[in-house]
């Protein structure tokens, strides 16, 4: 049985009787988004508006909209609820993209800043909160190749402070771009799904390590930190960030977490640019990651992939785990190269093919289902 | 000099070219805000909008409005530059409040998300990232008295990492009503203006524990968690709570931090409601915490304030600070209560009257003021 629970309406209920700041109190009369059995209803109160429409992300094409009709001074759409996943959406008010004053969930992507629907179900189960919790931390490191401080955020698993002695592997997790450290804690759940698959016995203990990927970026959203005027997007700079991931990072977090300095209790993953930044990594520094992951990227046809991926072989590896959508235009091509190149040199590999396209939701789902193949 | 630097701006262009999610790649053409001398421009694109308006912190009513006014499609307002702060503002769309797409900084204030316009000068200087930035972990604690895992937010200071014999002192930074243990760190720039104060010799390298104050709350922003039906707006359950600060919080950073198990290096301050967490958990619990720092909030009069403030006394304090807005309709009053009733019971104190209301503004100027005071 599809198991569907108005969640975020329990939560929206109990949040607006409290979150809101002191001069907030008023309370939002309009309930949205509000799940009732099949549907799911938004709802924005706009008297003077003349067109309000819905995006959402279950929609196929960004520039779809789904039209709402007013009644009494409130914009209303019903629709289908769509498939358990965690989906975003926001209002146009003639025009111009509006977020939900009743809906307390935000989430920013990259710099927009988008709604939040969650829809129940067995696979979002390990997006929400697990019973215990491991602990995230924003800490700077030092960065002498990229000649500033820069910021990184740290999961460490339940446990971790009350285990002084034990030693934990390391997983590298790498956001995409337009992304930053912020990413995969927030769109990513990361630390939600790995609070999940570790209380559940499915994955071991680990720490998570969300590093920032734009060589010329400090951290996100400060506020006076000189930016770099690098370019990340050339590939020479894109490289300058793999060195300092590899030379730099790696170091910091071995010195100052209780990581356990081997290869084979190393993983490197990311999405997108930063899957370009896991094959450049374990191409650049073969035998340092025994878990290699890229995510909705594959790799580009050249003159040296083969030699690249044999140097790969030669060092030895555990785990070449690769996930793409099948309707990922970005991506799916360059997979079935990363793919065919790997089974042309004799590499075990397992490549997963989900539905959809270049989304979160399949970038939550790798995780959740890669997660429990590491360091086993 | 009024020194004014249009950080804002720089950081906006440098954050456009980067700060975009991959469908979001798509430049704002609209620059906003914009500083040009003593001027500052705000402007959105909203070719079928029929008013558009401006609100801003720096205007004295939450219902006062700017009209934008409509050229080319692009409505704009130049106001005068205010005076430096970092200010909240949004649009009214047709009557809906929308954020400004152009501004990728963001504050959550309670259940609202505002844009953030800094504007530079010595008021804001300490708001800023300093050269060394301490880290910030969210880390879960397990509550057997209000009877859930919780969530808090723990500052610890530059070179905690690198000093693993250093003991540190230990200030408990406390929200008001509405907010949550993510108010401080973003509203009120805490990790900053503690970092800031470090490094310029100015305050003592400090802890700072930044816990949720909603009895009936596990965390801000969870998903799946079932909230408690507790009403945290009852003064027994903010007694709960605060039970739970001295009795459950305290020794859970005493266990897990380098913190220095002392009254002598234990600070308590918060504001409004978290400034009522403060008298009662000084009242409650005398000797604890030997500064004292009720940030716009006050006392009232009771049979029992003189006996109360008498076990203070007694069991001895370094510091009762209180800072107040001299326009804080809600806590000026109760403010000269508190200050009258030390003076009468014959205990040194500091009183700050600082301009405006209930604000952040004041807030991260209070702690910025009491911080070097701290341990000393």
């Amino acid at each position: 049985m599809k198991k569907i629970l108005a969640t975020l309406i329990v939560l929206s209920l109990a949040l607006g009787a409290f979150a809101q700041e002191l001069r907030n109190f008023s309370r939002q009369a309009i309930v949205s988004p509000q799940v009732e059995g099949d549907s799911v209803s938004f709802r924005l109160s706009a008297d003077y508006a003349t067109i309000v429409n819905l995006y959402g992300s279950w929609l196929p094409n960004y520039s779809e909209r789904i039209p709402m009709k007013k009644d009494n001074g409130v914009w209303t759409a019903k629709i289908a609820l769509p498939s358990p996943e965690i989906y975003t959406y926001n209002f146009f008010v003639d025009g111009v993209a509006v977020n939900d004053p009743a809906n307390v969930f935000v989430q920013r992507d990259g710099s927009r800043y988008l709604n939040m629907l969650i829809v129940d179900g067995e696979r979002t189960a390990n997006y929400k909160e697990a019973n215990e919790h491991g602990t995230v931390q924003t800490i700077w490191y030092d960065s002498a190749l990229l000649g500033m401080k820069r910021r990184m955020c740290v999961y460490t698993p339940y446990g971790y402070e009350n285990n002084p002695k034990k030693k934990y592997p390391v997983l590298y997790l790498l956001h995409g771009g337009g992304g930053d450290e912020e990413a995969w804690p927030s769109m990513g759940r990361a630390a939600q799904i790995l609070d999940n698959l570790i209380e559940k016995g499915q994955a071991v203990p680990m720490i998570v390590v969300m590093p920032n990927g734009n060589p010329g970026q400090s951290a996100a959203q400060t506020l006076g930190i000189a930016q770099s005027t690098v370019n990340y997007r050339d590939p020479a700079n894109a490289n300058a960030y793999v060195k300092s991931l590899v030379t730099e990072i790696v170091p910091f977090i071995e010195k100052n977490f209780r990581a356990i300095p081997k290869s084979s209790s190393r993983a490197i993953s990311g999405l997108s640019m930063g899957g370009g930044h896991t094959t450049a990594a374990t191409t650049l520094y073969p035998g340092v990651f025994d878990y290699i992951c890229p995510l909705s990227c594959g790799i580009r046809e050249s003159d040296h992939l083969d030699a690249d991926l044999q140097g790969i072989k030669k060092a030895g590896y555990k785990l070449y785990w690769i996930g793409c959508g099948s309707g990922d235009t970005l991506a799916y091509k360059n997979t079935q190269v990363l793919d065919e190149a790997l089974t042309r040199n004799g590499m075990p590999h397992t490549t997963f093919i989900s539905e959809g396209g270049h989304t979160w939701a399949n970038w939550r789902l790798y995780l959740n289902t890669f997660g429990p193949l590491l360091f086993k």
